[in-house]
C-alpha cells in the first residue's frame, strides 16, 4: 500500500522540484498539496504549484491554500533567489489550468490526519505556518500523524539569511516554536547541514531522460545555478526542498540524531535560529530528529531514477 | 432588528456576569458564545459557560469551544481570583445539561461574519486567541465584521498582573499583536482604565430583583469582593467583562479616543503591556478606540435594569 | 554649612538653566560639574558648560569630562530640541575661556564622595552613564553619598521620545539599570510627571532682574518655547533639569513616594521605559523615591529669587 | 626586548595554569595581573592569583583588583567545575603572603597602554568586564594597545554553559558587546573551537619536571580531570586559558581567520552567544580574528618546555 502524503509548499524553484519528486515517485498516495506564504506570496505559491502540476499532467491533485502571512510578522519574500515569479522566470507566461480547491490548508491537514490515523506523512518545504495553525486548532493531530519531515534551519553551519538562521525559520519563528513544542514523536528536520551537500549539477540535469522535466529544471534553475557558481565555483544548486521529499521516500539517505531543539523568537540578531542542545545542557526531552549527514550519491541516484521515468 | 452578537469568553466570575448581561439584554440576537483558555482551562470555561446558561434557562444557545492554549506560550490561569472552578465555587457541584456544540470557535466567528456581513458585533472578554486564529485563517473578516469590543489592557494606570500589563493581554500577547495590526476599522478597547471605575457593590447586588440571578451573583462574587475589600476597603468588585458587554449595548457609557496602540511581546519585564501612543510619536495610523472614561452610575443603572428583568 | 554638590550635565538648553540655578543659589558648595554625552556630544556638553560658567563669571569651578557615549549603545543626540550647538544657538560664536580639568567624571564623583562621606549630593540631569561607571568602579559609594537626585523618566504619562520613555532613560537604559539596582538608600527621580508641570513662561523670563541672565534665558529658549507653543498653545518651556536642581535646594517643592522601579532594556518598543511597581506586584523592595506632584508656583518663586540675584 | 604583557584573570583552575605559563615563560615583561569576578568572586580570584604567584616565588608582581560584578547582570559563578575555592581545593588552606595593590584594574590597563604605546599585549582569560570599563573611560586605548587576546566564546560547536554560549561570554555579554565594537585592530578570540583541542592529559602532567608545579597541577586538576573523564573517557582537561597565553607567546600555534562577530545580549535562550558572520551576510567590517584550528602537539610541547623549567 502506498504511503499517504501531504506536501506543504511555498513554491519557489526548489519546492517545484520537490513537487516533481513527490508526484513522479511511485511511493506515495499524494492526498494533496497545501500552499503557504514564504519564498513568494500565497497566491504566487499556489499558482506556481498548479503550473508545475499542469506540466506533469496532474490536473486532479488537490491543491489547497493556507496562510497568506506569517503568524505575527510581516511578509519576507525571497525574490533574489527565486526570481519575481518564484520559478526563475520559467512558466512565467503560462496560466494555471485551474484554481486551487476551496478550503484552508490547516483544515485539510487536520482532516486528512484524523481520517487516516497514523497513516499520513507531512512534508513541509516552506515556513511552518500551516502546521502551526493546524496544531492550534487540533492539538491531537500530533498523536495521529505518522511523521513530519520539514526542510528548514541549520544546527551546525551558518544560516542562509542571517549568520545563524535559515530562510524558512526566519520567516515565521513563532510557527517553528509551536511545531517544536507540540509533542510530535516522529518529526525530522532536513536542514542546511545536509541540503548543502545535496547538489544537483549541470551534468545531473542533462542526464534526466524525461525531456519535459529536463528542460523545465534546466531553465528554472539557470539563474539559481549561476548564483551558486559565483559563490562556490560549481554549476549546481542545492536541493533543499527535494531532499526533504527524498528523505520521506527513503530515510536511509540521511543519518539522523535526536536532540532537544528550540528556536529563537525574541532577538534581533538571532531570530529564527535553531538552537540544538547537542550536550543536553538545558535538560529537556529530545523533540526533534536532526539530519546530520546525507549520502549525496544515493540521493542523486534516487533523484535521477524518479525524474527520468 | 436586534444586533447580532458573538460573545467570546474564558468564563471566570466576571465573564459569567457578562454572559448574563448579554443574554438578558433584549438588544442582541446572540449567535453564539465561544470559549477560550484564559482564567481557567478551555474545558472549564466551556462548562462554566454552559452552567451559567442553564441557570438562565438558555439551553439552546450555541456554545463553541476555541483555543485550548495561547498561541505560543504556556497556560497562565488565574485561580487566585476566580477560584479553582472559575466561578468562585458557585455551581461547582452541578453538571452542565449539555456539551458544547461541534465546531471550532474561530471558524464559528469567521462563518458568522461572512454570513452576516457588516452585522456581527464581537465582544471578547478573554485572551484574544480565538480572534487571532480567525484572522490568520480569513484576514478578510476585518472588513466584514461590524465592530469588535474587547476587555483587556490598560493604557494609563498599573496592570493587574505585572506593573504594566493586564491579565487578558499577558496571557496571549502574540494574539493581541495579531488583532491590533489586523486592520479593523471599528475596534474598541475596554481596559482597566474604565473597568476599575465600574464597581458593583453589595448594595447593587442586593437590589437585583431576579432572585436566581441575585443569589448567583452574590455567592459567586463573595470571595472576589472580600479580596477587593482587603485592597480597597469597599465591598465590591470591578465589572471588567460586564462593562465590555455594556459598552456593546450602549457605547455612550464610555468616552473613547482613537490612538495607535501596540503590545509588548519581547520583554520579560513588560510582556503584555499595551503601549498607547498618546502623542503619536511613532507616527503610525490610529488602530484602536480606547475607552478613557466611564459613566459608572449609568453603567450600574443599565446593569440593574437588565439583570432585574 | 553649605551642602556639597556635584552636578552632572549633558548641557543642552535646560541643563544650562539648571547650572545657573545651582551656581547662583547660595545653598551649595559646588564641588564640580561633570559632563556626559547626551543631548549633545561630550565635547559640546563640556564647552556649553564652560561657556555658561563664563557667563556667570564662574571661571574657577571644576568642570570634568565623563563618558563620551552610552555604555553599550550608539549616540542618540537631541538637536531637534536643543539646536545644533545644544544651547539654542545662543553663545554659539563664543569660545569657552578655558578647557575642562584633567580627570574623568566617574573618578571625580567617587573621590568626592569618599572624601566627604555622607555629605555629597549628586544631581544628574543627563543620562546616568557617569554614575553607572562610578558604581562599577566603586560600589561602596552608594553607602557614602548623601543623596542622588536625577532628572529622567516618567511613571504615569507618556514619554518624550517614545510612547513610554523619556530622553535621558532612552539614551542609556543600561546605566539606569545599574543605578536603580545599586542599592542607594536616598535616591529621587524627578521625571516628566512633575517637570511637565514646571513651566517657565515668557512673563517669568521677562521678570528676571539680572539682565545678563534674563537675556541669555530669553534667547536660548526662544526656539524651544516656539516649539512648546505649537504643541501646547503656551509661550513657555518645561524646566526639566532646573527642577531637579530646585528639588535639591528645597525638597518640599515636590511630593514623593517610594516604589520599586525597574527599567526596560531588552525591548525595541519599550527600551528606556521606567516600570514603576505602584502596587508592588513584583514583591521587590522599594528602590526609588518618585516625584508625584510639584508645587509649580513655589518652584517659580524659588527660580525667580535665585536667578534675579 | 621582552613583550609587555598584562594578564586579566578570574582565577579558577585553568587561569592558574595560564598564570604559570605567563610567569615562567621568558617571553614577557609581565606588567601586572588584573583580576575580575567570574569563575569565582573578585576577592577569591585575587587571593587565588596571589597564592599561585607565591607558589612560583613571584612576590613582587603587581596584582590589581578590577570589577567585582558583571556590568549589568548578577554574579554567575562556576564552582561546579572549579570547586568552592576555585582552585580545585588545592592551596585552600594557605593564605596569600600579601594583599593586592591599590588601584583599579581598568585604570591599570589604561595607564599601562598609554605609558607604553603600541607595546602592551592584553591577555584576558575571564569575563571582559575590566577591558570594557577601560574602554568606556578611555576609548583611545584601542589605538594604543599592541594586541588583545581573549579566551571565550565558540563560533562553531556547542557552548559550555548554554547550547550556544561559553562561560566567559555568558557572564558579561554587555562587556563583550563593548569590546567587540570598540574598534580594536588586533584582537584575537581563543574560543572553545580550539581550546577543546588543547587537552592536557595525565601523562603530560606527570612529565612536568618541576616538582612543585607538577604536584600543584596534578592536584588542582584532579577533580576537573575526573569530570572530563566521565564526559569524554579521557583523563585530561581542556587548557582553555593556558592556550590564550600560549597564543600570546606563539601565534603560530593556531590558525586564525577574520570575521565580523557580534554577541547576543537580548535573548533568554542565546544570551552570550557569539554570532560569527562567516559569510558576511550582515555586511559589516571584520572586527575579530577567530582561532579556527590549533596545533595541539605544538601547544603541549611549548607547555612542557615552559612549565618544566
Amino acid at each position: 500500500m502506498k504511503r499517504k502524503l501531504i506536501l506543504d509548499v511555498d513554491t519557489g524553484i526548489d519546492d517545484a522540484i520537490g513537487i516533481i519528486l513527490a508526484v513522479k515517485s511511485r511511493e506515495f498516495d499524494l492526498l494533496g498539496i497545501t500552499t503557504v506564504n514564504g519564498n513568494v506570496s500565497l497566491d504566487q505559491a499556489t499558482d506556481n504549484t498548479l503550473k508545475v502540476l499542469d506540466l506533469l499532467g496532474e490536473t486532479n491533485l488537490s491543491v489547497i491554500k493556507g496562510a497568506d502571512a506569517p503568524l505575527i510578522r510581516p511578509h519576507f519574500f525571497e525574490h533574489g533567489v527565486h526570481g519575481e515569479d518564484g520559478l526563475g522566470g520559467e512558466l512565467k507566461d503560462i496560466l494555471p489550468s485551474r484554481p486551487a480547491e476551496e478550503g484552508f490548508a490547516p483544515d485539510f491537514i487536520i482532516n486528512s490526519i484524523l481520517n487516516f490515523p497514523h497513516e499520513v506523512t507531512l512534508v513541509m518545504t516552506g515556513p511552518l505556518t500551516n502546521l502551526a495553525l493546524a496544531i492550534k486548532k487540533c492539538p491531537q493531530i500530533v498523536h495521529y500523524v505518522k511523521e513530519v519531515i520539514f526542510m528548514g534551519g541549520v544546527v551546525k553551519g551558518p544560516g542562509n539569511v542571517t549568520p545563524t538562521a535559515e530562510f524558512n525559520m526566519v520567516v515565521d519563528p513563532e510557527a517553528v516554536k509551536i511545531v517544536l513544542h507540540a509533542g510530535f514523536t516522529d518529526i525530522t528536520q532536513v536542514g542546511l547541514d545536509v541540503t548543502r551537500h545535496a547538489i544537483l549539477k549541470e551534468a545531473h540535469i542533462h542526464a534526466i531522460e524525461n525531456p519535459v522535466i529536463r528542460q523545465y529544471i534546466d531553465n528554472s534553475t539557470a539563474q539559481y545555478r549561476k548564483r551558486y557558481f559565483k559563490r562556490n565555483g560549481v554549476d549546481g544548486c542545492a536541493m533543499h526542498d527535494p531532499l526533504a521529499v527524498a528523505v520521506a521516500i527513503d530515510q536511509s539517505l540521511v543519518k539522523t540524531e535526536d536532540f532537544y531543539v528550540d528556536v529563537e523568537t525574541r532577538s534581533e540578531l538571532c531570530d529564527g535560529q535553531l538552537v540544538c542542545d547537542f550536550q543536553n545542557r538545558l535538560e529537556q526531552d529530545r523533540n526533534l530528529s536532526v539530519c546530520t549527514e546525507v549520502d549525496e550519491a544515493a540521493f542523486l541516484r534516487l533523484f535521477h531514477s524518479i525524474v527520468s521515468s
